[in-house]
């Protein structure tokens, strides 16, 4: 692994991008996530690398309608994992939710390699400090975070193939899903099937930002520890009447600025 | 390799990216060229995945820089030759010039493979049709094209390392260089030698694209193919008092309108 100085500004992308780049080397992606990351950073380098206002709102509002859900669960890819597993840990463990491992391009081999991943990152999140704010058993809540997707025993109405597989216990019975990085089509099913369905998506403009019902453009690790940071600071908002589409103007116009000022 | 249809929307996109996943898949490219490759889907999608207005303009200029050159050179790294080498051969036979494969993370391997794949693209555009307006033996322009890189023996001045590495043939005594694709300290490391840089970049905001002589902002083969159809059509333009910085602020111009249409 190279070494990058911590003068660097962009320390923190390049730190992500060798954590995808290892993950590849490690048979953990399909053969297209290497470019799905290079997308996202551009994306990312056109919001200032930072969660914009218009993110923050997202967040927010995301956080608190997880809070409200009946049945929440966090779906996550490979690139999930690799950039920000223990984020989706500790957001799993303040929910109560399970995780969901769901892929596009479905091997049982990378399934299992990730689930074995998330259960490393579970070890290191139990070794963290508490965070303050939180009622309850911490260390238990991450322990007893479901890790699902190993034996999926569900279809996702409305696709077809592999990608269409999934758990009864997870996104079978969830009523809120939290998918990062998630495909177009599958978003659109489960917002088929009346799920409220919140994205985290770099991209304002691809088919998921669009068709979710609570689009965060932001990257995915700050906008899993900004939705933790609210659930942890704030005991009562309450999901308001959401507007998207302006939301998603609202990223848009951020990149507009970040273009003028150069 | 996934079939796409003919009426998909993006497919120029998609063929793009299969090229790219397949030659990281035969060990052509560096672990990180998928993501390089990945952020200028991103960029390219911004501009509406066409050449822009100016794009079109510095298309033209660099067609006829090359053109007045002494001693021009066209180097390309692995994502080049996947994406365009066939369109580096055809615009090397114009101008009677090399080809210098010249990779940031170089390998004997990689530079060899991709040499090899360099000359069963020369086989393929001897079986294309001969370009209307080409004046002498086309077939033997391009079977005369040089292929340089697999044995360098001269160091580009003011760079370290394996990236410092280049030709005499080429780029040591080129003085305009057509480099799709470039790291920014390479770009920098050339300008400082007084050489004319030529940089195709679908990133207005990269170090290469703000260090370069000319900027071409568009996708690395639909510029190859509009220079070379500039130079079969024109005979008489010149090189002008080029301003790059404001043909860059045209390109984010260009995306911001692209951002305004959604």
């Amino acid at each position: 692994m190279v070494e990058i100085p911590d003068s660097h500004p962009r320390k923190r992308s390049l730190l992500s991008r060798q954590k995808i780049v290892e993950g590849s080397l490690r048979g953990l992606l399909a053969d297209s996530a290497m470019i799905a990351h290079g997308r996202g950073e551009a994306f990312d380098y056109l919001l200032g690398e930072r969660t914009t206002d218009s993110a923050r709102l997202a967040i927010r509002e995301a956080a608190s309608r997880l809070r409200s859900a009946e049945d929440p669960v966090i779906s996550v890819n490979g690139n999930t994992v690799l950039l920000a597993g223990k984020g989706a840990l500790r957001l799993a463990a303040f929910l109560g939710c399970p995780i969901e491992v769901n892929l596009y391009y479905r091997t049982p081999e990378r399934v299992s390699g990730l689930l074995s991943l998330l259960e490393e990152q579970r070890v290191s999140v139990l070794e963290e400090t508490e965070p303050t704010g939180f009622e309850g058993d911490w260390r238990a809540s991450v322990r007893n975070v479901p890790l699902l997707g190993g034996s999926p025993d569900f279809k996702i109405e409305g696709l077809e193939g592999p990608r269409s597989h999934c758990t009864e216990e997870g996104i079978g019975s969830a009523d809120s899903i939290l998918v990062p990085l998630e495909d177009g089509d599958r978003c659109e099913a489960l917002v088929n099937l009346d799920k409220e369905v919140i994205v985290i998506d770099l991209n304002p403009l691809s088919r998921s930002s669009r068709m979710a019902t609570v689009t965060i453009v932001d990257e995915v690790s700050r906008a899993f520890d900004g939705m933790l940071a609210d659930l942890l600071s704030e005991s009562n908002s309450v999901p308001s009447e959401w507007d998207n589409a302006s939301s998603i103007i609202d990223s848009l116009n951020e990149i507009k600025e970040f273009l003028s000022k150069r």
